[in-house]
């Protein structure tokens, strides 16, 4: 009858010692989130699903996955529709619910729902998984964490670098030194799209400029001619290949290129603001640095555009991205509701840290002490002795059986802990604890009446 | 083209109020299981159906949410089924995945897929959300959080004590004083139903025993007739629906009653043992009490059955509960491996707590200091000070536009914000900032160079 278990392709089970690391991260995130006064809102993990469909295009509808109804689901599709036995028209009809894709469109649903009971700027952040199903493949997961943080209801470009800055101060917090914060701008785009007279085919020409770094200059031009952009105006475009210079110099470059785009011009001069003011506060360890190649995917970006990518050496995919988009509540109803928000990709970071060594050492410490286990009577001065080290917040643990000795060191090998204690026949006669250094394998007797030593004694 | 947004009946948006008084308990929980040993583990919001299927009872699996095949999935529907237009049928063929429906199983699935990599005795953790497609009503969700801790692999009945334990410390912290722990033992009901000669009717008879509290002694005897237990054998439980004293007392007519019953006294020996050392050890605030009428609905337990009621004069159901399971394992193939756990009713806790008014008075304290803003050059020297009081570990934002003062400090006090600081024109010039004590309406001046001063000025 036993089944061979295994969970679903593209799903994760995360062990202690994975979720420990894990923790560490979200931890930090969370933790300069609040001191930037982000607050944090969850959303349920499956929406109607006329929330989620038609916002993210074909192919995110088709990535979308959906609950089934409950009861007898197929009673309620008439005959006309069951007797085309098609999955597109079935579909709809025998599920009403689907798990969210991602944080951003049920954040825009949260607001527009309780836009009464929000103060404005809100600024929320938001860690939840999400589901895709996608084809499972190295590093691409069905069930994964999001992991934002948005302002909405705020024009600034305050928020902009207060973002560039909340960037540097999480990865400066996980000591990861020397991150590179790319920036662009939308509006830059549209007004080199306008420059080389393509408007019509921004998209196609920034879902090709996107691939520079990964296809090179001659494959994207191939690209760009594919999707029908004229030889001329990519000829026109050609300086945007190689800009070079610090973020000043090369604003001063595209100001130039843009000179005739009104819209250019208006990127141009948010994108110097936000760098200008970047820089007369400083940043700890990040690098923000000037990308007019960066597009990102998503349509919905209207200004600023940020990705971060890994210390130079880490071969890695962005750890990071985000941007402002002008009208993302306009599809629920609330117009001009301005939002920018950034994102941490946590697996990324997860392998990244992993990479350089930079989870700390003392993370894998689960549990501080153990109280190894020799019988009844011994037992309970034990367990006594392990309530009060609790209470003065140690994590501590006792052997649950009888068993020999050296299975149960064998344990607090394997559980990494660094000090074991023994009460045996010959301490509780005399009230006395010993206290074993794993490492070291030292040992001292105390006595069970002086806590304060022998918690003294347990500090590495 | 606006849609009017909701969210699926029976799920929750939680506001970031509400999730501060919600993560407050789960932090104290967490911080709780941590001191006791145990270890976290996540697994995947949905498993195979397989896993799943089959292990709640009838009612159980058409409660769990089936995830709908992704792609063309109808024409996976062989043409007999599929001419049948049967649900029950069409649903496997469609139908892969499923939502998780509690944390038993998949840590049960999880126990086995990685008993390699598993030191034994094994503590785990486990706080993620459930679905269950229930009638949503009052206090009842579609998606709700459960929280379990479980011990897997240690016979010792040291462990049913540790857990007693816990469920007092959790409470203690929470400053829930006066719940009450009721234990029983399945063994006991076995023995109950051994001598009342009704073994094959246990489950019927512990089902209407557990009513006992809802609808009192006629009604539960009642309903035992109807399931066909004999007016003998409820007349010979009578005693059982009025046992008087400590538990210590009732154990020893217990004893009496069940003499000739091996499993019965089994039962009563192991109750003895964990009631004996728990008052040897102590409890912080809660009582244990002996409940022969507890029963709990699942039918996996085999020795001793947790619930936990709120303090007298809250009405509300268990806020907790749990037991020991002998072969919890063995559906996936691993045998012989014991398990015992206790679980946290957080929606629950939450409502008491809310009831009681125990949440701490900061809890609604997501910010500690806002700047207001007085225009651009202002701007910057605001942004640099509140980059230091993050530094230093103070929650402070900036307001983003530089609207009229009254209506950011409206802003503030709607944040409950203790502190505002005010950097002007005036105090610019002067390398000033005003300090104002929102409550007081006190506000004192200093110089932008003395942080130290500055940060003294916002304790309250």
């Amino acid at each position: 009858m036993a089944q061979k278990p295994s969970i679903p392709k593209g799903t994760r089970d995360f062990s202690p010692q994975e979720l420990a690391k894990r923790n560490y991260i979200f931890d930090i995130i969370k933790n300069q989130f609040e001191l930037f006064g982000f607050q944090p809102i969850e959303t349920p993990s499956f929406e109607n699903s006329d929330t989620l469909l038609g916002k993210y295009g074909d192919e995110g509808d088709r990535l979308i996955f959906k609950i089934l109804n409950s009861g007898d689901f197929i009673s309620k599709v008439d005959d006309i529709t069951y007797s085309s036995k098609n999955s597109t028209s079935i579909a709809p009809k025998i599920t009403e619910k689907a798990l969210r894709y991602d944080l951003t469109v049920p954040f825009a649903r949260y607001v527009v729902m309780h836009q009464n009971d929000i103060d404005f700027p809100f600024k929320r952040y938001q860690i939840q998984p999400v589901w895709r199903a996608d084809r499972p493949q190295k590093g691409r997961f069905r069930e994964f964490y999001q992991c934002d943080a948005d302002v909405v209801g705020a024009n600034s470009l305050l928020q902009e670098v207060e973002l560039v800055q909340l960037y540097d101060a999480v990865f400066n917090s996980l000591g990861l030194k020397g991150t590179t914060i790319k920036i662009n701008n939308r509006k830059i785009l549209s007004g080199i799209a306008e420059f080389i007279g393509a408007q019509h085919l921004l998209v196609d020409f920034t879902v090709a400029l996107d691939k520079l770094d990964k296809i090179g200059e001659a494959k994207v031009k191939e690209e760009m001619l594919g999707k029908g952009i004229s030889e001329l105006a990519i000829q026109k475009a050609a300086p945007l290949f190689s800009m070079s210079g610090n973020a000043a110099e090369q604003l001063n470059q595209l100001e130039v290129l843009l000179t005739d785009s009104e819209i250019g011009l208006a990127g141009v001069n948010e994108l110097r603001e936000i760098s200008n003011t970047v820089t007369e506060l400083g940043l700890k360890s990040a690098n923000l640095a000037l990308d007019v190649t960066l597009a990102r995917g998503l349509n919905y970006y209207t200004g600023a555009i940020f990705e971060v990518s890994a210390p130079e050496g880490v071969q890695m995919g962005s750890i990071g991205g985000g941007g402002r988009y002008d009208d993302l509540t306009g599809i629920f109803g609330l117009k001009d509701v301005s939002g920018v928000g950034i994102s941490f990709g946590l697996d990324r970071i997860y392998l990244v840290l992993e990479e350089l060594g930079l989870f700390p050492a003392e993370i894998n410490q689960s549990l501080q002490v153990l109280c190894l286990n020799f019988g009844e009577k011994e037992s309970l001065a034990a367990l006594k002795l392990i309530g009060k080290l609790r209470e003065r917040g140690l994590k501590a643990d006792f052997y649950p059986s009888n068993t020999k000795v050296q299975k149960q060191f064998k344990y607090a090998d394997k559980r990494n802990v660094p000090f074991v204690i023994l009460i045996g026949q010959k301490e509780l006669e005399t009230g006395k604890c010993i206290v074993k250094n794993m490492k070291t394998g030292e040992q001292s007797s105390y006595s069970l009446d002086t806590l304060d030593a022998i918690i003294d004694s347990l500090k590495l």
